[in-house]
């Protein structure tokens, strides 16, 4: 079989060249082009020097990636993507986009959340918003895949069956989520400056963060009905993880047993996500530098509430591995190829 | 003015230690006695070489502390404040319990949650339950004082307003709080085994710690009505400090600039209560090392609730100082004396 | 081609889990046993969550370990590896130890710094030491490899070129190292308690390391005559990684370029040696959860010193991942099988 | 008795914040004036919120400063101190300079390490290089102090002891030093960037930093002669502290007792240096947020090397508390006043 040919639009920010460490060791899929806006003409193993040695790919501009490759990741900041996507589409390329521009089907939500509008709505109906274990059946045939967020990702899994089943007051549902500070990014900022990240801790965009009406999305559509949320997310200090701490009202009483069995039962064939055992809770730690999401279930007797926690690696479920698996979708892969990286212990 | 005599049991716990450090720079106290079951017969600089020729105090038994004091700090895990207690009252002496054993006002509820009984009624009618900012009017004349826990106390001053006001549904109340590692204590286990909690975040006894009846019974208190919260705590990598994210439905629609100002009315003569202005967001990294409270206020118009951060430092304001703020406030002193600590940035 | 059978003894502690993490995915070898004394009878997910689901393995003794494997990792403390080591060799199984018990040549040595002494001396003559890139040669035929510690493995592949050519003072030679919480296991200790080993740094064990004498023993080979050095090494509060800094006195003036050109030379038939460009200096982030080993070079031309930086991942090239090196080793094959990981950016 | 009145130029780096929290609890002096070149015209607490409520001084700029004040510090870059020092010293006011353009008392060498030479050469008669362990005595009447920096703090008072005593070769001087991230400031940078410093650790500047002619100077007056030493910093993954391990051959044969006795004699009367017990290790947790240098001595027989360790708090004993001490000594004050802050804990 062929190598898939696969190359990365924002191989320098921290998506980008995680995709490239993951893709590297692909049993189907090799990293054909890279390239970077900042440091085009360099080498890439120069901007990271882990990577010496190992993957020294000269950094070039879009259209070499393009050019060179079967199926484009982006990993872009937003209102940047539909010209690529466009190019790639023109060219018979399959474009799978890391940011957000595909993500939301309502242009009116885009405009609102992003300030920006879409300026080529023909690309966004060969587009599809894809989480796997939820929407795979949906993305067949699609020339666009729009990889999900990393907040959404650990949320709409962790929601996704009790939402579907109907066991929990959609619009009573408060997401808390605290994320590893690799989901801010490369560039420098001021609460990501060590001294002011580290030994602190803080929410940040309470309840106006942009990756709301993604959630809101996602979730309206397993209810069947419009859902609103409040979702407040947090600065953590570690480098890498998402965990999402939600709450929600059971319509009626359910013991922790049974919510478990409800849980099993909808992701029995998923093997990145694991449900765990009642009386055992969810820690980033256990899914670090892995492509699992660990999702544990609590009940709050006292007050009728379901608690579900849910953690993943925001960079790999959350960014660059979902991303290919995305794209073994595409391809009619094992979803799993390239992805079976083992989370350490420490 | 003669120096008042302060002994503390328990003096080689983490909030012992603190007492220690915070009170040695005290205008009016002294500490006069220290003791430790562990390390009886050491000086504490053994255990805590930070104290080394500044402290060298030996550590004795507790009736050298309390043979040698006029006010006795107890630093004692739950079940052994009782006899203490007993002790100092008949004694002539005043205590101040940094232990659960007479936070709860109700001997079922005690017993619900500890799994032990109070032996000695009749002292509970001597003791007060004390967060200054909230209680100091009924903490006249009593002989005990129930230094508060530390998570109720960044939660009852982030609620009490909004509580106390009704502005807020009472019994939709959740509480997402995440505290540093010292709150675990000194003593070694495997969630605090550095390669365990470094790197890692998770959610601890989901819905069922054992702060919850506290909290219920403050805001129950402010409510005038009972109230039964969730809360779930966090253990956060860092060494200091608690963020509360509270979550509330509004009982009404109200504005953020109109949430703030009665929050600031609330707290307008208090110096260790910071009601942010609005926009800001409430850090823990603002207040280590201090006594201060720093609240921040939000809405989520779209859900309609009320959220509000709360952050204090878990071995100040959530132990060591608020209980020498309640010996302040025994002793008729400024609340503030020796505790004019400014948060450090970094 | 049959997959190697692989046992674990002493598969909880934090050497074995690496081992049981990475040789899980290793194309020609597969876990056929593993066992802990603490935790025998359960499934290894129990004590390592990370696991759960994909090495569900159950914990037997070490009988069930040598039986079903053809070769046998030990990674027990030390003392407790010649009678595995004689059961294995008795039994035809290959035998690789991670402990201390075949490091040292000398069975003076081991008794002055390990207090024990040799009881099956036999056995000694059928080991070797083996830092693959030094002493592969050396390994053909061994029944026993003795896998190096990992401060040695840091330090000897550091100092290596400069020691062989003979450009430096042997007897000047001064290693200051840093080394990450995973190097002290998983057994809890204070200085290992997070609230002591978080915002804190110090030496330990200074001058009196038991990784002395094996780091003299490979440097005196390789000057051909005795060597003593003073090693100094700290406690750095990262997971992961350590730092070697070493001073020497270069014999006679030599340019960095120089030096650099007999370090590439060393090298450059290594896979997993990089010595880095002049200029660049070794960081532990670039290379953790990999088997590489980055070297950098400096000079003091103010003091004619040589300052190699050596870099590893203490848990990778510094046990398991050398381990498997080893192993590859004994079964013919390419020594970087199972070891093709790329270290992340963060 | 009047406070003094101490300005700040520069006070929102990370040197003048740390002077502005101490200095406000300094009980004869009081912050008259704080300046800031990028946030004049903003209050202090906007910038640093910790402060809000405690300082919400006004940013003004520099001759708002040396107007209102009795005593300037100025927390700069260097290269900007000579002109400020003119303005104090021609209106009388006394001068401590926290950069680095008044410690090297060779204009030659300051023009080779900071490539710039004194334009103002009269203005550094008038000014002093000042530890004031070690050279208290010339500094009586000086109207310019030269606060020392902050390895070269740590490095004199472990070695001076030694040094001055003339025990160790001086020219065998090795140091390996480890600085947490406030060293580097509150510029934002790629390598304080959290998620590049936070698990990583490595040396930067090797063999060529600029505290390096700082601590020769140092030495070189101690010993008597010209010294020349190798000086390696590394960046550790902490806030605050550095620690300073250091290597000197021994003229001649002496135990440990011996050694640690003449130390104690050096510093018998010093309330700031903590000569520790034989066998006690420093570390930096024991001195943080505090004014105390602790030193740990060893031995290492085999090879006939002193090792000293020498733990400071960079941003106090190491800059703004040693400034403050430096006052005090300029205003006959007690050498303590101000800085009896008990480092804590945790």
């Amino acid at each position: 079989m062929n190598m898939i040919k696969a190359g990365i639009i924002g191989a320098t920010g921290y998506a980008g060249v995680e995709l490239l460490r993951i893709l590297s060791t692909h049993p189907y899929a090799q990293v054909s082009a890279v390239s970077s806006v900042s440091f085009e003409g360099k080498p890439i193993s120069e901007v990271y020097p882990n990577l010496c040695g190992i993957r020294d790919d000269m950094l070039g501009d879009e259209d070499d990636v393009i050019q060179n490759s079967e199926v484009v990741f982006a990993a872009m900041p937003h209102g940047l993507s539909e010209p690529l996507a466009r190019k790639c589409v023109d060219a018979g390329k399959k474009f799978i986009d890391l940011g957000a521009d595909f993500r939301l089907t309502s242009p009116e939500e885009y405009e609102q959340w992003y300030g920006l509008s879409y300026k080529d709505p023909a690309l966004h109906s060969k587009a599809v918003y894809c989480i796997p274990e939820l929407h795979r059946a949906s993305a067949a045939g699609k020339e666009i895949i729009a990889n999900p967020g990393c907040y959404p990702t650990s949320i709409a899994l962790g929601l996704a069956p009790a939402v579907k089943e109907g066991i929990v007051r959609v619009n009573s549902v408060i997401i808390d989520s605290k994320s590893g500070a690799t989901g801010a990014g490369r560039g420098l900022a001021q609460n990501t400056h060590y001294p002011d990240c580290n030994e602190a801790f803080a929410p940040y965009k309470v309840a106006s963060h942009r990756h709301t009406p993604e959630i809101e999305q996602t979730l309206s559509e397993l209810a069947g009905e419009e859902v609103k949320i409040t979702f407040v997310p947090h600065l953590l200090p570690v480098n890498r993880g998402i965990v999402s701490t939600m709450y929600a009202d059971l319509k009626k009483k359910m013991g922790l047993e049974e919510v478990h069995r409800l849980y099993q039962e909808f992701y029995k064939d998923e093997r990145f996500v694991r449900v765990m055992e009642p009386g055992k809770i969810a820690n980033l730690r256990n899914v670090k530098y892995s492509n699992y999401c660990d999702i544990s279930l609590h009940t709050d007797e006292r007050t009728g509430r379901l608690i579900v926690v849910s953690t993943i690696d925001n960079m790999v479920k959350g960014a660059a591995g979902q991303a290919i698996q995305n794209m073994n979708l595409m391809f009619g892969l094992d979803e799993s190829a390239g992805l079976k990286m083992i989370p350490p212990a420490f």
